[in-house]
């Protein structure tokens, strides 16, 4: 136990003696304005070694610089860690998970875990600027739009969307494609006149509509989808045209951060993070600035936008420790090269995903039309329900956990966010080969 | 760094020719029904050494039986870790913070990180279940109180709380005794009629009234108090007593776990965890079961408490981490002895620090009425603003921070909840008698 301990801490922390020697040494550099985290070698965190210096030291380890924790399958499996297809809370990417747990007693010299930290602190108000400042980066956010971190999920957006956009005797289009865009839908209707233009529901939500199919109300407040529809694995490519002062808003919880955005086709972008972006407790939401402090008198100040772009999303406590981990996956996104090379290894997981299924003469069936499938939630089924118990009861002996489908559709489903590896993908892949030969 | 990776991950794991061997030993035991977790030496965790046997192995190590991180001054600053004063949120207990750090990476075997893990899933379930047990426990809960764990801190309940249990004609008092029932006096105006019986702002809130000064609204639906105040540090000692249908509610986020308190005496109980409990990002309300069901229709969903309650807190993704964080937290309290053992630590911490200001002869001054000052917040002023400024100084120079009094009073603050260990406010006294030697 003593050793794990000590690994955990550090050699040098862990050692009373050493620790008095070092903070000798660090009185000597407190004149320092700056310091070079890099000069130290890899097995001395500077911030274990020097704690008082550090605090003021801005530099820290960079995820694109941590060692070990890649996701080869070698590497995944000596880390004795499974691969995790749930839809979310969902994998993430096991550097960021390796960080988090270095720094999660004493981050970065600072004496204190993020957990610990006062939200109005300069150890957390430098984190909370710059994981907007990443996010900004990554989705190339226009000046003219509020990043709100929110809570309560993209549930509690379905009341604030029509609350902040609305009023009562307002026309809200909402197009449904799924669960997540018939939930928003309904809660709109405490607070405007929600008018469904089309809905998938007669054909089990496995399509989208053409623009011809549905005809958009002139003068509505805003049009609503869900850019991706978690459940039944439908995904829009392009997005509708809304014309005049309408404006569209997106739930974008499933495929968050998993590509390019033109954020200025939108009024609001919004969604949960716990697929594509950090752990559960965090909504995000990217608001055109000229639509805030019009809400709905009743709104509860934490659901008024206005509320929250005023305040930095510091009105009051924020989920501090959830949006630390949030801007070590935005790091890490920016180091991959941002959304464009997300995109890509996302297209090209997918492709060995819906390849595999096409290609198994119909022993494995995606009920989703081809050309709205999803890259982050792959629905499929086979011939029987034995046969689905089966194929997901080797798939866990073998590591792969959480396929099932959800309890309202059933079958198989693969989440393939953006932390899922190709080696997992490749690995499921192999097992729906190998199950197909010894079951046909 | 290889050393401490292969700290955190235990020697066993790290090592993938171990990880094999003990793969196949696993398979051995693969008929078990239950497991013995401390039949291991403590130096290899159960859960490291068979990966896929201890997913169904629910014994764990509990927070008592954790090696080192005791809140020793010598340990403290061993570990580098600093006193931290903060209001919240705030300092953890370090053996909560350190067990949190163990498991990160790989939760008890389940290849996965608890940020992770699907909210439906076994181990999740499994987590939730205890925290909300444990909880119960602490609290001496009765059957008839629905236990929710809800996101949006206490200012999301400030409309919640009116949303629930009034309708918009409704009478609901208020006793305002600080800023924050100050807020959710205000908050409360939106939904229905928030009546102030009592205020003590023109006495810049140092004290609470007695029974007798204010007067109670026939049929009010409740009596609002903040059971703690953060930023004044009043505190209530006994409660109000209310009449007929009224009922009783506190907003108890500041002193929330740090002493028992008679639930039945009240409707609703709830407050933020990130002062005694958690991290930021989960509120918990204790709801009198008969109290449900009665929203305003206007209420959006995620605010209604019968939501949550339908669905055991998993209406919707809940914040998954946090509340594990908040189950070990539970796990400690329990471990100490209770609620009745956290309450006598506290008193006898809040003593030595009021002491201390009481035996200055002035040089310190805490501008509350003795018999309500707050074992939790303990707010305190000297002579001069440079004084202060050069206190916080030198406080900080020895490693104890946080504790600038909030910007709307000024001074001090030190906030001593549950994890702050007396060897914290012990090393603050001192600082206090040399400073004022040194300044007098």
């Amino acid at each position: 136990m003593e050793a794990v301990m000590a690994g955990q801490q550090g050699m040098v922390a862990r050692n009373p003696s050493v620790v008095r020697a070092v903070g000798d040494l660090s009185s000597s550099f407190k004149g320092a304005a700056s310091f070079n985290a890099k000069a130290f070698p890899s097995g001395v965190k500077v911030a274990q070694a020097f704690p008082r210096l550090v605090t003021k030291c801005t530099a820290a380890p960079s995820i694109a610089e941590q060692k070990g924790a890649d996701s080869s399958l070698a590497n995944i499996e000596a880390d004795g860690r499974v691969f995790n297809f749930a839809a979310g809370p969902a994998t993430l990417p096991a550097k960021v998970v390796k960080q988090a747990q270095d720094e999660l007693f004493n981050w970065r010299g600072s004496g204190m875990s993020v957990m610990e930290m006062s939200h109005r602190g300069k150890e957390f108000t430098a984190i909370i600027q710059k994981a907007e400042k990443d996010f900004r980066e990554l989705l190339k956010v226009p000046d003219n739009y509020a990043v709100l971190f929110l809570q309560g999920g993209a549930s509690t957006q379905f009341s604030a969307i029509p609350l902040n956009l609305c009023g009562p005797d307002d026309v809200a289009d909402y197009i449904v494609t799924g669960s997540w865009s018939d939930k928003a839908y309904k809660e709109a209707k405490k607070y405007c006149k929600s008018n469904l233009v089309w809905s998938g529901k007669s054909e089990k939500y496995t399509r989208l509509p053409s623009a011809s199919e549905y005809k958009l109300t002139p003068g509505a407040k805003y049009v609503h989808i869900c850019a991706n529809e978690t459940i039944q694995g439908v995904e829009f490519k392009d997005y509708p045209k809304v014309d005049g002062d309408t404006v569209l808003v997106a739930d974008v919880s499933s495929n968050f951060c998993s590509k390019p955005i033109d954020v200025s086709k939108f009024g609001v972008i919004y969604g949960g993070v716990q697929k594509n972006i950090g752990p559960a407790g965090v909504a995000i939401a990217i608001v055109r600035k000229d639509l805030l402090g019009k809400a709905q008198a009743q709104t509860p100040v934490m659901l008024d936008f206005k509320t929250h772009a005023d305040n930095d999303s510091l009105y009051n406590t924020p989920p501090c420790f959830t949006i630390y981990v949030c801007g070590l996956v935005f790091e890490d996104l920016l180091a991959q090269g941002g959304l464009e090379a997300v995109e890509k290894s996302n297209i090209e997981k997918a492709q060995i995903l819906y390849d595999a299924i096409d290609s198994s003469n119909g022993f494995y069936k995606c009920p989703v039309e081809k050309s709205v499938r999803s890259c982050m939630n792959v629905p499929f089924t086979m011939g029987t329900p034995e046969l689905e118990a089966a194929f997901l009861k080797e798939a866990a002996a073998q590591g792969m956990v959480q396929l099932k489908g959800h309890r309202s559709v059933g079958g198989v489903r693969a989440s393939i966010y953006n932390a899922m590896p190709r080696a997992g993908v490749e690995k499921l892949v192999a097992l729906m080969k190998s199950f197909q030969e010894m079951n046909s």
